[in-house]
């Protein structure tokens, strides 16, 4: 299987992010996404692409031209606003407040406000590498979709930060550019007529659905923790079904704390039947590891073998399969973790 | 001139909020109202009362019930929710998400999902004083009102934290209960036929404004630093003006970066102008002392002479008159400030 990967996903080194009420070291690490290098480099069977660095023409299909204009240059603003007064390092910037209800949802001029105005969470700092890095992300995500539209199997896009709750024109949750979406959109624009998207991550991809919720050329599948009890808390339900043109093209299957595989396996046997229903002909798979039964923000008992179990249902799908990397923060295991579940999808593929 | 105060106003004692990328001590803290309480003690002139402790029957008139209930349960779920893994004490409560555009606006079952629903900040420790310590401060206020209703021609309420931030449903800007809307609601409730907010604090008081928005009653008042560079950033434009029958009974005057007392007296006289054109029969003052040019929130530059002419220029309006103390961060100096503008409005009075 060819993996898209470059050095550069390794820029974005975030130090700290809020959690219960203090600033802790931040989960999201490059190392993540070191450890999945050498682990699939160590085992002979991949083949490594480093993409070019044109920004793929997807990316301005999926978000907002002054999100990504903000993204590109909000670091040196941040570092000219903050920089000055503290002497040392100029600390990972987040924002203050929130254009929730009864607030008017405007972008104001100063930096620290437009952070505000753009981002839906306090955990997700933004850092001085974190545009070259999720650039380099959405890039593997378009070059993957590419190679598999020009025939390949399966491409894996190894892929840091995650992308999956990047709404068009909000960053949060870790992620700032959406590499499922910008990998859907590359497949849709290389011919396919319809795509489907299944976000395995242990949490909602909020970003994905709502960037394709209004229309019926992609289905977005999750299997996630309940936002009930999980972030995101604010999308999820499966009440949420699309609107206008994508009405019927989301799907929720929000699970109970503690699901482990035979409660897993049922969602995943939900969701592999609606893809085939839809009609898709591509498919990419937002893959979290996070749903690991050793994942510190995880309350699912989803084992290594497990994943190898999760891949080859997916590839009994049949579908040429773009997989990115999203969660996954049990960061010591993580490398192995994601070598079974790409293990498990090859061996369970028909061709 | 009477002073509503209760020591329970002290119970509130945040350890830290999050600025500019990390955790810094607290500003809003429990000195501040030490500080006033003593420094207005010393003077002489004023009659310190201690409010009862009846919940104020405004305080649902213009609070969400699920709200209250919230704010009232809050600490010991968090407690619950947070304090086993971690030893040592229970760090404050913060939120982390919002529902933000792309989100849906619906409540979570779990603590921290709930605090992410109520809360429009990263700044706004919630802490397991803050629910006695607003109770407090919104029942000081009422019980102001009630005396000025009764026929004193001003009353204090010395409260903390601040309540113009907290909209109906929303806590955020250190605050969590509205004291300015419900004293203003509680002069309402005592006969007033139309009332005034004057919000005189550095920062546009989003909440009140929020909470009288679509009424008539009320008419409110921001002075305040021009939101498109400054906290709250998502409300206090100058072409938000009230909605249906509050159409006209919103003014904001936004004031540019470092505004001095030529600049801001100006904008005062033209606020005085509109409550006396609004044909209010009563006044609350929601005074924070932020302005200040020693505060470090702030960028205006105005002087303690310079409070003592707001309350002359207040106390022209011959109104009965309920004086709430929002922010003010120069610490030091906020008992001298606060003595300053009182004395000023003392002197400036007709009656």
């Amino acid at each position: 299987m060819r993996v898209l990967y470059s050095d550069d996903v390794l820029a974005h080194v975030p130090r700290s992010e809020m959690k219960h009420g203090g600033m802790i070291p931040a989960r999201e690490s490059p190392a993540r996404a070191e450890l999945v290098r050498d682990a699939l480099a160590a085992q002979g069977s991949f083949v490594f692409e480093e993409p070019s660095r044109a920004v793929p023409s997807a990316l301005a299909r999926v978000h907002d031209s002054d999100y990504l204009a903000f993204l590109e240059g909000a670091w040196p603003r941040w570092e000219a606003h903050i920089g000055a007064g503290n002497g040392g390092e100029t600390p990972d910037a987040f924002p203050l407040i929130f254009p929730v209800r009864t607030l008017e949802d405007v972008r104001p001029s100063v930096i620290d406000g437009e952070l505000s105005y753009y981002a839906m969470d306090t955990g997700t700092p933004l850092t001085a590498g974190a545009w070259m890095a999720s650039l380099a992300s959405v890039t593997s995500a378009a070059q993957a979709a590419t190679c598999v539209s020009g025939g390949e199997r399966a491409a894996f896009a190894l892929t840091r930060p995650p992308g999956h709750h990047a709404a068009a024109g909000k960053f949060g949750g870790y992620c700032f550019l959406n590499t499922a979406a910008v990998a859907g959109q590359t497949l849709l624009d290389s011919g396919a007529r319809k795509v489907a998207v299944l976000d395995i991550d242990y949490h909602h991809g909020n970003g994905t659905q709502s960037i394709f919720y209004e229309r019926g050329d992609v289905l977005v599948v999750n299997i996630h923790a309940d936002p009930d009890y999980e972030f995101p808390f604010f999308l999820g339900r499966a009440g949420e079904t699309g609107r206008g043109a994508g009405e019927g093209a989301t799907l929720n299957l929000p699970l109970a704390r503690g699901t482990d595989w035979s409660g897993y396996s049922a969602a995943l046997g939900q969701a592999c039947r609606a893809i085939a229903k839809f009609g898709a002909q591509a498919l990419v798979v937002s893959w979290g590891f996070d749903t690991f039964e050793g994942d510190p923000l995880s309350t699912f008992q989803i084992s290594r073998d497990d994943f190898a179990r999760m891949g080859e249902r997916i590839a009994g799908l049949d579908l040429p399969t773009v997989i990115v990397l999203e969660g996954g923060y049990a960061t010591a295991s993580l490398g192995e973790n994601v070598l079974a579940g790409l293990a498990g999808f090859a061996a369970g593929g028909r061709s």
